[in-house]
């Protein structure tokens, strides 16, 4: 099994049973999921936004305004860590207690690089485009030089990773098993919902197959 | 339009256009979604860390073992940041550089208070229960008082809070309008499916109503 490096930052300080270092366990959350949550520190006050992103490899990458405050706080090179979540079910049990949930998680730990060159700059939003919707990059029209170098591009290494997953039925008390209540996990899913055509946007233009055809 | 006070903290420092601090809009994003991201430094290191909550009026609940890192991090009085993320659709531009998401999010920042008193911890769970679904606590087996002392519950007052969102279709460059490429929203949602029964459920014993018509 190819893991990434256990240390003490990531190592689960309880229910290791739930924590993996996995490689493939960790890639197969990031590609599901596409928005991460990062948290960076200013003047002492945590702050933790939403936003995109994309992996390349052992490379994470986040992008936005070269304004954004956290683009250019995590561009220092400041202690980051971003934070990917999908919620798989709720995890229904015969006592209050024992409510859970199924989920799989990511934490990633690190300092973000700026990229500087374009061309990496484009390949990053490239990635960014198809994470969220696979196929759309080469429809779109491109981006230009200009909007290259107004883009703000983070590159964080994957090299500080681990995972969390809950999965399976609920653990109740073993007193509680006779309970007279239904128990078990209701799962959750995101679909896409009939998409909605932009009024300025040409009615015999058909929707792709990248819409029509999405689901995560 | 009753709101949350501004701070240096929750001040946008870009798109004020997208922020708002109108406490209905902010009670609606919280009620809505389930899972909140909790952002807290230890030794110098940013964690994020995903968690179920629940909000009672001006109070945010979340709850855990007393072995948890985060609780006992959190319970020290120290500087949190919350934050709640609902994506509503994915923004289809015709360039590349304008896809966008459709979003609705809440930061709260502050502090939180370690809840002492068995009703208040009973209540916050009974909170934390029927958030996630509703009428769910009614129907189990509540808690024992050695379960409500096992489990830490903290409470973090909604003082400092902000929200931020996106909504409506993309917004290209004029030059790009006529570019013969779809363009619109592509609406996300959450939905259950068929709730799978623990093995150890008695057949017999019926899905409840707040499992059958569960909608979030």
């Amino acid at each position: 099994m190819d893991t990434f490096v256990q240390t003490e930052k990531t190592t689960l300080k309880r229910r290791h049973d739930r924590g993996t270092f996995d490689r493939d366990t960790v890639y197969s959350i990031l590609d599901e999921a596409f928005v991460c949550h990062a948290g960076f520190v200013v003047e002492g006050q945590p702050y933790v936004i939403p936003t995109g992103y994309a992996r390349v490899d052992d490379q994470l990458y986040i992008h936005g305004s070269a304004a954004s405050r956290m683009l250019r706080t995590l561009a220092q090179g400041v202690d980051v860590c971003v934070t990917v979540t999908l919620v798989d079910g709720l995890v229904l049990a015969r006592s209050a207690f024992h409510h859970s949930m199924n989920y799989r998680s990511v934490v990633v730990l690190g300092r973000a690089q700026v990229v500087k060159s374009l061309s990496e700059k484009k390949a990053a939003m490239r990635a960014l485009t198809d994470h969220i919707i696979p196929g759309r990059w080469e429809e779109v029209r491109g981006p230009y030089d200009q909007e290259l170098k107004a883009t703000l591009v983070l590159r964080l290494p994957l090299v500080e990773v681990s995972a969390k997953i809950r999965t399976g039925p609920p653990v109740d008390e073993e007193s509680d098993l006779q309970y007279p209540v239904w128990a078990g996990v209701l799962p959750l899913k995101t679909f896409s919902e009939t998409p909605v055509r932009d009024v300025l946007c040409d009615p015999a233009i058909p929707v792709p197959a990248c819409v029509s055809r999405y689901s995560r």
